[in-house]
């Protein structure tokens, strides 16, 4: 098992511990956990892992809430379910909320954790490779809105995050995919040697090679770690870590929430970002064939859906939390290995790469 | 005009601007806005007062929200009806929200800033006493739950408070009653002079004496202030200004939002608490008299609805956010002047205080 440490200070850091089979038998959530417990979790991975995080919770009194799955309910209709139950059963503030699921429980956990009476302290367990590698540490909540993806939310930090990778192998074919998105986008914003790692290793992450998971959850937490600890509440460098999002989320609007996963449309996303900052001169065709070709070798697709066209993508990219008084900003890279700060972008050029995305195949 | 600090540090301490006609013609909001302004507030106060907000504000991009008056909206719907109208018109994470109204659009459209885009600056315009002493100060926001009262909500500082008392000319004879019961409360909890200020000058309050009331709103925010700067997130000292809070809600949710006031509640829960504070032997029979005497002379309720029985308090006092574990804890009072942490009470001594007030007139 390996600890790494998200630096908040003295009162708010918390650690990530990530290591093989760490629900089965460890006593490692104990020490966190108030008398009052509630799991929050969906449909296909509570039979899967609830009873083993039940198991280490002894004589506490514990409550669960199961929803059904996917992104399509990480609603605010949601969170008012984990309000009523936890009501329900009378929890008090100092109760703990367990997140025990992949992004979408994640953020609507934490966002619940957040507001219930005026915040509750909880614990992240991702069971998907996207929550280990990204959303579960961090302290980003929240549910989508129809009109935006994540447009209701807060920032509240897990006390503490339980990664265990061994839950992957139970993950299907095209999460494991999503996941590696954002895997691929560490390398790209800030990691450059984690990139070529990727190039190196692509084929033993999609085989499951324990190892090479092992260090890319590790490595991509790192980098998280790293950027959430310098820049908590996303007023500087932490955008980066939105590379290729703002197309994404337009895509996952677009779509309606959960055609499309987050991982894939964030995959798509990165080729757009990649294609406007070579029309700004920072990238060479060498470098997006590179980063296209990546994308493409984790079976992650490079194109959105013909149905979100150029004027579906201005629509919906109106509304993004890195815009300023209503005008567009994006992250972009600079070169492979280091992103931009959020920045305003040439409208012509903006329409130039979603018009060529949208040409057709 | 009158200038108070909330103290909370370097880049979030904030200033409350009191004082009569600050609405008309002043120009104390331009210097926190950003091109994008969203003012929230309700049907009663909108006509009154909004065109003065906007007139202050330029040439800048103004949306409003009015929402219907009273306690029975804020909800959630509400809060999403905010989202919805911002998201409707592209509004980016640095525009600003106005709350222009009482304590429940103050807590509603702060809550709705706490939440959209996960933070937006707001500022609290006051237009009740009961706001003006206490709900816009110290950035508690908060809406209802059917089961309990201010069960959702956020920290979210506001980034200026600016209190017109001109506006009490207006408010309902009932409204100034009500925002007399948390001025009281100030008294009670930590200012045994301002108490016996009240005690001198209660009919000069009631009159709406302009001197009077600027003082006491005064004396009220410095109060708060203080204790806010000392505990920002109610770890200790700050659950004091919560006496006769935890009856005064179960009150509220018991009879459902909006038909006691919140003013009207608190007085209720006050002479509950100082009943208690007497059977645990802090206060004696000639205390208690001289605060029911004062709460009386402010036209207030001081016993609860007769439908409001041992029963329903105990089951709604059950959900509290200052209880642990499921375990109820009260604020009460040493002395009048100063009030106790939360702590948990002997549950007969508390049936004995809701038995003798459910037993009828």
């Amino acid at each position: 098992m390996k600890t790494l440490n998200v630096n908040l200070g003295d009162k708010r850091s918390y650690p990530i511990h990530i290591g093989s089979d760490l629900l089965d038998g460890s006593d490692l959530l104990s020490p966190f956990l108030s008398k009052q417990v509630m799991i929050v979790s969906n449909t296909t991975v509570a039979p899967l892992y609830i009873d083993r995080v039940k198991s280490q919770l002894g004589e506490r009194i514990v409550n669960t809430i199961i929803l059904p799955d996917g992104e399509a309910y990480k609603t605010m209709d949601s969170a008012m379910q984990v309000f009523d139950t936890l009501l329900a059963n009378q929890y008090s503030r100092n109760a703990t909320l367990i997140a025990l699921g992949g992004g979408v429980i994640g953020d609507l956990a934490g966002f619940a954790a957040a507001c219930y009476q005026r915040g509750l302290p909880f614990i992240q367990v991702p069971t998907t490779l996207l929550a280990q590698v990204d959303s579960s540490v961090g302290g980003k909540t929240a549910v989508n809105h129809p009109r935006g993806k994540n447009m209701i939310g807060a920032f509240h930090q897990p006390r503490y995050v339980l990664i265990d990778t061994s839950v992957l192998k139970t993950l299907p074919d095209r999460e494991l995919y999503a996941g590696i998105a954002e895997i691929i986008k560490y390398g790209l914003i800030r990691d450059l040697p984690f990139f070529e790692w990727l190039e190196a290793n692509m084929e033993r992450l999609l085989q499951r090679d324990e190892e090479a998971l092992a260090y890319a959850v590790e490595r991509s937490c790192i980098n998280k770690a790293e950027v959430v600890g310098e820049d908590e509440l996303e007023t500087g460098v932490r955008a980066a870590l939105n590379l290729g999002h703002t197309f994404g989320h337009a895509i996952e609007t677009a779509m309606g929430y959960g055609v499309c996963l987050h991982g894939e449309a964030v995959a798509i996303g990165i080729c757009q970002a990649a294609d406007l900052s070579r029309r700004l001169g920072w990238l060479g065709d060498a470098d997006v064939a590179r980063i296209i070709k990546l994308i493409e070798r984790a079976r992650l697709p490079t194109t959105p859906p013909q149905t979100v066209d150029t004027d579906a993508f201005i629509e919906h990219m109106a509304v993004d939390k890195k815009n300023i008084d209503g005008n567009l900003r994006l992250v972009l890279l600079k070169r492979i290995g280091e992103a931009t700060l959020p920045i305003p972008v040439d409208s012509a050029l903006l329409k130039a790469t979603l018009d060529w995305y949208g040409r057709g195949p």
